[in-house]
Order: structure tokens, then C-alpha cells, then sequence
């Protein structure tokens, strides 16, 4: 076997931190050797000599943590939600003036992103696809960030292949009975106490029908994809954005 | 055995009328004495000796020929869709005056009235319920008939038993997303090619997740619930409205 | 508002008591007035008033807290598994010469026990059924107690609507493929990391499925049915056994 | 446009048969010119010009068919199931000494071939999974041909990735229960009236599951990708096997 990662955690104490820290020490090929919360310095990483920097705390702070691990020969993994095109940008910019591992996911489900990999891919097969997503009655967007992207990615198939609109009949509808649209696609969002967060793409052609779900009961359903990241993000140059070029999937 | 039943059938060459004659002439005791389309005198029936007639014509026709029958003592089960609460009445008031046996049912699938009927008595054990219908794209009316029916059956099961609205904390909601609100409940439609007809009721409460699916794949499936309000129309006196009675099911 | 139930619990500080004893606290028209464990002494229900005593201790016990109860005009709600037929008629002789109130539930969760009797309900009006139950991979038996369960009432209701055995043209089977035979019944086993305790009874008839699934996420989908049971326990003389005859279902 | 293809039809009458001349003659880019039956002639083929032949008959057949195809530089597509290893020997000898174009595949339902590769993609990101096949109940063989191959390569996909057997805490079983053993794979046949062909892999980790599920409704299913073998076969040199290869997936 070989040497150990030394990865250190950006947000150690917030609920996705501490579960990484835990993943992470329960690793043997990887050794947790630095917590970071608000508050403290960065120099903590140099110091402990980490090798990949995970950041869970917000987009704001990410992108000094990326800056900081740039500078000093650190690989970066940000799990931070909502770090957007301007900033993704920003370290490409960074990027093109020097080498660099970084490395940013809007999920680290592999699950979840599999799933819409797969939908994405079969699209272009079926006459049609609609989207369901289910969660618990807590959430306060519908549809889920997930399923927004993931119709957009469907939408975006069915255009390269050609297809049209999907076929709809519809000449009388209740307001919402067919969802929102979505990039074209009909989105459904249903919201129950007792479910965690699923979701079912649908695709049909006459004759037969495609479904793809996927059900993520806990946060700990992360985990494989963060430390997927982690031992990965230095094998590949620059600017890798989404799990998706470490899961070996095609087009 | 006992002695069979002679069965008279009016819209005999219609596609329900087609495939109840056979399922009719399938019965080992039941007998296929008059088919009656268009055109055709009533009084074949009588001729026939009929002891139950099915219409499945249409609901302008049908209060006609449930006359007929009172008049000629034969027992009516009534498969025409769009029977409604004005042609009851007026069956109620014809009965009220003399005795007869109709049988008026909007859905002879017994698995669907089965799922709608368990559904309904789940409901008040449950925080929360959302109706998913799903059909071929060819549908016009969204969501279905049917799934307004157990949209409003579990709307007034959640009032029976003092349960307030069901629980939401959307907020931020593209429109549509969350379906059609029908008597509180909400409704999702899915159309796609490949699909038949389907409905699933999804109830939840914290921890746990009842789900109640039909799936019915052609025609062939309404015909156990004919042939259950043919052999059993003449054992209720007055008029029965839905299955329902008929399946043994608690209140 | 009426006065509240005084309640006590046996076994308080395992893991399902501990549940209980949060669910009752919680519960407005209850009150926890007994925390009860191994070692202590059963008076201290007297002593605190009791009026429902919950026991989720373990069988051989569980019986002489019955005898306690009953001496002292407590009523008893039994959740120990494995309380068997023997210690039931001791129950019942004992409640043959005096007043009392006990009710023994094998299963707690109001969705799975609905599930069950709504499999049940149908068994009858369907060709054929099977039962696939799904559950995390630390499970040692398989199928699941209730899966056994649910079969055999299957099997019965088929039984006494005169149905025979499902049909089956299966003719090359690799061993195990078909699931094991459970009272005529199939019952397939599914095991799975990810997985908490879910099942589904599948009904077939040419033309239409019916399924109904349970999904069990985690033990506090067991409290309405504990809170059920302790609201209603008093209200029902002598022996009660299972929560069916509380949730108003049909025969 | 570019020109249509000429078309021919190898066992025109039979049930795929006759479905494949009718997608191929409602097909704008292709032509239909030639359907021949048990005891026609093959030159009908070489007369009518046909450009690329679809063989749906029988193995013994279709190998004889094959090869006359290569003869008269006519592209094969065969559907015949049942060209088992030795013959696809045979024809890769052949076209080892000579250019020419064959494509076999055990199966057209694009949904069918598509939701296995995805099954076998995902396989190695997680700790466990099975399959549940269901059926009609007229079938003769448990598990499914199409269960056992999506096993197969489930089971060659987690040895690739160095994963385990799956982890199953199972001691006490009820003989079948937990389903066949198909290379390391546990596999769940489920048979019922209503049921067409249908498929679920279930794949597991702690907090996720990843469900991909089949239907086929009807054999109009398998005309996609009938078409999109016929559409593609002349742009691949030599043997194809599957219509993996067209379906442009990752490895």
C-alpha cells in the first residue's frame, strides 16, 4: 500500500464537516491532520502539511480557501453549494497562470450524480421524459436544485439529438397538474413528512418505459463521493468541475 | 351450480360493449341471450328473457334505458361514464316509487376502486398525502378522472378526522411544480408515451411511507368488476352507486 | 379537553422505550408519570398513579407485568416481540375471571399494519400475489417476521375465497430464483446496504397490478401506533391483540 | 435528405416479422423490398436490390443466411435469438477473410440494453446490489435471459473494481428467499398475471440506492432499436455484437 493522504477540512465543526472528518480518519489510506473552523488561521494547513484541502464552509470564503491552497501547493476540493459560474471563472483565471488541482462539486452524491448522468444519456433514446422529485415537507424550494439541473440537462440532450417538444395531449388542466416546466421538461415536486430526498426520471417511448431513481437517506451518502475527490483531484491538471470525470462514464 | 344468469348487453358492438359480450360468453354462469346496438329495438331485450342488462352506451341513452328496464323488471348496471348526479336523482326517484336493482359505476376496475377505497381509509392516519397519476401522452385531461375522485375522497377522510391542511414549507416554487390543488390535496400528472394508466397515492408521516399503486394495462382489466355488478346487481335493492358495496371493504 | 392519561413505561431506558417515553412527554392529552426499568420495583406504577402501562421489556417478563397490571387496575399495552400463543392464553384466562384491559401488538407501525390487511382485503379479487420485502444487510432472518406475516394471511384469504394455487408455468428454475413458499405464497428476500425495512405485496390479474408498499425509515414511525394503543387500550374489554381492531378497517 | 435503404426482411411473416416490415415501411429513410418467408427463395433478396437484411428466424437458419448476405455484399442485422457463441465464431472466421457487415444482438429493446449497461457502470460505486425481475406468469424460466446476462455483468463489473461478495448477514432462510445465485449476484424472479417484462437493479450503500427499472409493455418496443441497427450496421466494418456499440455509452 501506498503513502497516506494528509487531507485537512475547511468547516471541520459544521454538519458536513464533521461527517468528513470522520470519513476521512476512517480511511486507511488517508490521515485527517487539520480541522479548520471560522475563526482560524490558515497557516493550520501548511503547517500540518495537508495535501488536499476539503472546503464545506460558504461560497464567499471558498474562493480565498482555493486562492490560499493555490499559493501554497495545496489540491482543493470544495463541497461549498452555490459557488457559481463567476467564480468558477475566477479560478480558471487563476488557473491559466499557474498548475493547480482543484476540484468543485454542486454534489457529492455519486448516487445522485450517476443517476443524472444516466438520464442525460438515455434521453436522446426516448420519445419523452418527465422528472419526479419527492422530499420530506421541510424543504422550502420545489423543484429541488437537482432536479432543476437535471432537467436541464435532458432538455439540453433531447436538443443536440434533434427531438422536439415531448408529446402532450393536454386541452384541459387543473393549474400545476402537469408540473413546471422546466428547459421544457415537466418537473413534479411532492413534498411528504417521512421522505428524505428521491429522485425518479421517467422516460418513455411506445412500448416501453426507462425509470432511474434514486433514494439518499442520509447525509452520510456523501461520503464515497467526497473521498472519491479527495483521492483523486491531484491526478488531474486544472479546474475539474462536477464528480463526473472521476466516474468514467461516457459522453 | 345454480342456474345462470341471462345477461343482455346494449353498445354490444362498441370496444367495452366487444369485450364484456366475451367475457359474458366466458362465464360458466352467466349466458348471452340479447346484444343490442344502435338502431336495435329495446324490446329484444324482453324478448331475450334478460334478467340483467349492461349498458355501456352513453349517459343521454342511458337514463332511457334504465327506464326501460324498471318498466320490464330486468336489474341495470350502468357502465356508461358521465352518469351523473342529476340521472341519480332521477334513478333514486323512479326506485323510490317501486322496487328494481341499478347498479351505477363510474370505474368497473376493481383494483382501482380497491386502491382508491384503501387510500381513504389510510388517510387519516397519516400527516400528509399527494396523488401521482401517470398516462399515455395521448390524455387530454389532467390530472384524471380518477384522480380527482381520490383527491376529494382523501380531502374529506383529512376533515372527518380533524386533520388541518397537509404540511408545506415551499416557499419558492416555479409554477406548477407542487401540481393542482384539489380539495387540499395535491394532484401530479405525468404523460408519457409507453405509459397505460397508473396512479400511486403516497402517504407520509415522519418515519414512514404507505404507497398504494394501480397499474391497469388494457381493457381486459375492467371485466372481473362487470361481471362481479352482474352477478351481484340483483341481490341489492334500489340503487347502488360504485363497487364499492359490492367488495366487502370496511367503512 | 378532557383529563390526561396518566402513563407509565416498562423498559424505559432501552432503545424503544426511550422513543416511548419522548412521544408520550410529548403528547398533550398524555402524561409520563413512570419511568420503570430492570430492577426496579413494579409499585412504583402504583405509586405514581398509573392508569396505561406500556411494556417493551422482553417476553418472560412482560407476562408477570401483566399479571401486576391487572391486579392493580392498570391497563396494558404489550410491544415485546415474541409474546407467543401460550402467554396469550394465559392472558385470556386470566381475563376470564375478571375485568381488564390488555392489548398485545406484534407490530406497532400503523402503516405497516394497514399494509398488511389492505394486502389482505384484496388477496381475493387477484389472480395471483407475491411479496418482496427489502431490507438494510445486517438483517439475520429472511424473509422478514412481517413478510411471513402478510403470507400467511395472503395464503388464507385465497384459502377462503376458494381460490387454488397461484398460477406459475415455471418449468426451469434456478434454485432460489422463485423465492421461498411461504403458506402457497412467494416471498422474495432483498438485502441491501442503504436500506432501512420496506415491503411490497404485488396483485396481479391480467390487465392490472395492484401494489402496496410500506416503508419503514426509522422507530419513531412506531409512535402513532404506541399512542394509538395507549389512547384506546382502556376502551376495549379484556384481550386485544394487534392494532387492527383501532384502525376501523373492514373484515 | 440522402437516399433510403433497402430493405429486406428475413422471416416476414412470423410476429417480429411482421412488426419489423411495418416499422421499416413507415420508416421516411428507409425502403422495404423484399419480405421472404420459410421456403422462398433468398436471391428474392439479390433481385430486389436489398441493401441491408434483418434475420428473425431461427439460429440453424440464420447462419446459412448470414452467410449468403456476405456473399452478395448485403449488411446483416440478426435478431434471432439463440446465435449462440459458436456460430458468432463462425461468422467472425469469415469475416476475418473478407470486409462485410454483421450485427448481432440477443436483444433490441433499446430500454432493455440500456438500463444494463447502466446497472453495470454503477456497480463498482456501491456496496451492494440485486436484481428483481418481473414477469407474466406464463413464463417457463426463472430467473429472465435478460436477468441472468444484467447478473453476469454485475458480477464481472464488481471483481474488475476489486469489490467482495456482497455483504448479507443472512443465518436463518427459508429455502429461496433470498433469491438465485447468478455469479455472486442475488436474483429475484417474480411471476403474476397483469405483469408484462419487467426489470429492477437495486444497487446499495449506506444512504443511497440507486434504483434502474424496465418495462416493456409490448414487442413495438424492440423497433427502435431494430431501426437503429438497420440505420447503422453498413458504418461499422466486420462483426457487431449488441447495440451497445450504437448506443454511443461509456465503457
Amino acid at each position: 500500500m501506498g503513502e497516506t493522504i494528509r487531507v485537512g477540512v475547511l468547516g471541520a465543526r459544521g454538519r458536513m464537516g464533521t461527517e468528513i472528518c470522520r470519513a476521512v480518519g476512517d480511511a486507511p489510506d488517508l490521515e485527517l491532520v487539520a480541522e479548520v473552523n471560522r475563526g482560524d488561521a490558515l497557516t493550520a494547513l501548511t503547517h500540518a502539511g495537508v495535501q488536499v484541502v476539503v472546503d464545506v464552509t460558504h461560497p464567499g470564503a471558498a474562493l480565498d480557501h482555493v486562492r490560499f491552497a493555490l499559493d501554497h501547493g495545496i489540491a482543493a476540493v470544495v463541497g461549498t453549494s452555490g459557488f457559481d459560474a463567476a467564480r468558477l471563472d475566477t479560478v480558471r483565471g487563476w488557473l491559466a497562470e499557474r498548475p493547480g488541482h482543484v476540484l468543485v462539486a454542486p454534489n457529492f452524491g455519486v448516487g445522485a450524480v450517476l443517476a443524472m448522468q444516466f438520464a442525460r444519456q438515455a434521453a436522446r433514446f426516448f420519445d419523452s421524459v418527465e422528472v419526479i422529485e419527492l422530499h420530506h415537507a421541510g424543504k422550502v424550494d420545489a423543484p429541488s436544485g437537482t432536479a432543476v439541473r437535471t432537467a436541464a440537462l435532458l432538455g439540453q440532450a433531447r436538443r443536440e439529438a434533434g427531438l422536439g417538444a415531448p408529446p402532450d395531449a393536454t386541452t384541459q388542466e387543473l393549474p400545476g397538474a402537469r408540473g413546471a416546466d422546466v428547459d421544457g421538461i415537466r418537473v413534479h415536486a411532492v413534498r411528504l413528512p417521512g421522505l428524505v430526498a428521491h429522485q425518479e426520471v421517467v422516460l418513455g417511448t411506445d412500448g416501453e418505459i426507462l425509470t432511474i431513481r434514486h433514494d439518499s437517506m442520509n447525509r452520510s451518502s456523501f461520503m464515497p463521493g467526497v473521498l472519491l475527490a479527495v483521492r483523486n483531484v491531484r491526478e488531474r491538471e486544472g479546474l475539474t468541475v462536477g464528480l463526473e470525470p472521476l466516474l468514467g462514464l461516457g459522453d
